[in-house]
Formats: structure tokens, sequence, C-alpha cells
């Protein structure tokens, strides 16, 4: 039986490439078809369907910006903007070990400092980084199904 | 003129359902074939195709585990397992904006406390929280690409 998980069911709404271009191409503040379709290479008629699915997902909303035409930018919703997070991590594991070197490079502000980004994850619950070794998994009635691999 | 970016070329790699199912399946300890193609529900020839490249990609590994007939396990490499914070991220976001609730529980344990797992990113250059409006971006070259959007 297939696992019933929420990896999978994200997955179902952003798993693909060219979904998460797009997202990625709204948090760099680019939010017009032809420049979307310009900045991630995806054909025309791939990302009319990405954007669809990813307005009927609650990922995006589009905003009108020209009645005649009649014209539409799309942007993130609370539910996209969410997904940040994971991006960046995307990005710092292609920097690590795809991309010759890194693209671009990422500055972090915080208090009027500006520093190199560095994403990690850490448990919100005890502020201690997050090794998999210490994860453990129940399904929602209690059952263990064992502790993630380290 | 695309985007050159870490996070394009990550989803160069791993960017497909299938692929970011395999790891995950690897993370929960299942290393066979037969398993992760029911656990994922991947049909067998995409499966075949998909641990080929991650394997090619450096992503995961075979270690033979019969001679007669010859059989391999799949393994995640120090690359694959560096995947695990991304993937709790989407799993994180799943839960809370796709599933209707949570398929699975995650519970971390930290000296020795046992409580839920809840995955944040923070930048460890300065401790602190990564908010997308703190992140201002620039090629290598130095030139100033913007700030991602809050």
């Amino acid at each position: 039986m297939s696992r019933d998980c929420s990896i999978a069911n994200a997955l179902g709404v952003v798993g693909d490439r060219w979904s998460l271009l797009v997202v990625r191409e709204l948090l760099y503040g680019v939010h017009r078809f032809a420049q979307i379709a310009e900045r991630t290479g995806a054909p025309t008629d791939v990302l009319t369907a990405r954007l669809r699915k990813l307005t009927g997902t609650g990922v995006i909303e589009t905003r009108p910006y020209s009645d005649r035409p009649p014209r539409v930018e799309y942007h993130l919703t609370a539910s996209g903007l969410d997904l940040a997070p994971a991006l960046l991590l995307l990005l710092s594991w292609g920097d690590r070990w795809v991309s010759d070197a890194p693209p671009v490079h990422l500055t972090h502000e915080e208090a009027g400092e500006a520093h190199p980004l560095r994403p990690v994850v850490v448990c919100a619950g005890c502020g201690q980084p997050v090794d998999e070794g210490r994860i453990s998994v129940r399904d929602p009635a209690g059952q263990d199904l064992g502790r993630l691999a380290g």
C-alpha cells in the first residue's frame, strides 16, 4: 500500500520542476506571464497549465493590472509564501551538491548586520538543529512506524 | 534569459515527485526495489529510470545484498541524506496546507526529551529565523539582483 504522507500530498501540488520555479520567480518579484516564461524557461503551454493548477490549489492568486486588454499578474498566497523556506534549502542543497559554483549569493540582514545566509533547519520545540536520526514517526493512531535513518 | 540558479540545478536532479518519494522511502529505511515501488506507488519502469538517474547523480548508491541472484539495495549518499531537511519542510508544508489532517506525527528527541517536531529554518550565521523579506540576492560579480519578496 502506498504510504499516506504529507510529502506526497505536497508534491501532488508543487512536485514538479516548473511549479517550484514559478514560486521562485514570484519570490524574486517577477509577476507577469512573459517574464515568468523567460526566467524559468518553461514552454508557454506548460506554464499556462501550471499557473492554472497553482491558482486552483491556492498557492498563487491572480491580480488584474489592466482592464483593456484584460491582464493579470500572479502573486503568492500565504500558502505559496510558506514554501520559501523549503526553496531556500533546495537552493542551498544545489549550491553544495550540484552547481559548480553558487550562481547567486544570498545575504541575510538581521538587526542591521548583513552576512551570508546559511539556512539550516532547527526544531522550534527545542531550538536544536534537526538530525534525522532523532526523529521517530507514528501514525495518527499512535502506532510506531520507526525512526528516520540517520 | 533563464535564471542561473541552484534551485533549478537542484530540481534538475530531484525535481520530480517520484525522485523525492524515493529519497523519502530511503529515509524511512526502505531499501529494496519492490518495497520502494509499493510504498511510493511509482510504476516500475519509471522507478527503474529514477533510481538510475539518482545513482548517476550521486544522490543514492547501490549495495549488493545477494550474489545469486545478483540483487542490490539502494541507500542515500551524503548528498541524499542532506535532502532530509528540505523533505521535512515539504512535509510540514503539506501538513499545513494540503493534507486534511497530518497522516503521520513526527517526534523529535533531544537530550532525552521527546516533543512534536516543528521544523523551521534559521540562519546559521546569526541564529535568527529566516524571513524572506530580509534576504537580498547578488550575482557572483556582486551585482544586486534585488530582495526576495516578503
